[in-house]
């Protein structure tokens, strides 16, 4: 998506040789204007699929979950990081290891938020090492729902996320996959 | 906002004698077309302010605030509760007593987002004991900015929140008030 391109080449931020900031639009401040236009093209490049749920984590990939399911008019389910006082007695879990953390964490989804019947979609705001898109999908299994896809704004081509769930036959599509990111130089693939 | 209190009285669910689980299409699955009829209450109630941001706090206030910006055509940012390794150095923070947690927490938002020619709309799912909303101001404050009001879709009013908030002067709206849950039963101010 060119003009996503473009938006993170303005203004994205390189820090070291792996972190891209862009919490000037997309997962601190957000652009909500522009993501109108991620989620218009998240429904062009998944149109006609059978999608009845958009599934995402708390939190910053609500914002991109929510906008584009307008175009999609389902409802959004959010994994919750943490077991919530007044979730559920009966949830989906799944376990997620984080590298940023350096620790795993558990993700949690209500039962009655995921059926069999559905289709659901899956949305991200960033793809690196795949954990927590991996977790997402083992939710949806365990569910006995079908798995539309998985849309991604921004793919760290050169970790392992996207290659590993493209080899597990995952239809992944990702609006940005970045080639590399040395001396603070964001190139796509 | 009649519709909402409909909704709340057939999908949101009391817990005990304080709790409101409305997961259903709130917190944790998002009824998206719904939230689209909150946003243009919000923005029925707020029209004319000098709004240039909306506020929030992660998680569950994203998504009711990105909706909401889209009618006022603005920006979201959303509070973050914890320190992010890629979070800017200068930031404007405060301390939230969370009662559902029975701790502290500390709210973080990085200063590059916050002006001092910005208007503020805060948006949050829930008002209680308002620490949440009151730790969003202090950071208004902080950034020299102007309050432009506070929109919150479910005040529950039998906690203090709202009348402290009212109390010092701010412009709090609210599009349901809960003013009991005794008995499991939901009755609005």
């Amino acid at each position: 998506m060119q003009l996503l391109k473009e938006k993170i080449l303005a203004e994205g931020q390189v820090i070291g040789h792996d972190i891209l900031k862009v919490d000037r639009f997309l997962n601190h401040q957000i652009d909500v204007d522009f993501l109108n236009l991620i989620g218009q093209e998240f429904y062009r490049r998944f149109e006609g699929r059978p999608v009845t749920k958009i599934l995402t984590i708390e939190a910053s990939g609500i914002a991109v979950a929510c906008i584009t399911a307008q175009y999609f008019h389902t409802p959004v389910v959010f994994a919750k990081k943490s077991q919530a006082k007044n979730l559920d007695k009966k949830f989906y879990t799944s376990q997620v290891y984080s590298f940023t953390r350096e620790a795993a964490y558990n993700i949690f989804v209500a039962k009655d938020y995921i059926n069999p019947d559905d289709g659901v979609l899956i949305i991200d705001d960033f793809l690196a090492n795949g954990r927590a898109v991996r977790g997402l999908i083992d939710i949806v299994k365990q569910a006995g729902a079908n798995l539309a896809g998985v849309g991604i704004v921004i793919e760290k081509g050169f970790q392992e996320g996207g290659e590993l769930l493209r080899g597990a036959g995952v239809d992944v599509k990702s609006l940005a996959i970045i080639g590399s990111m040395e001396k603070g130089e964001v190139v796509f693939k």
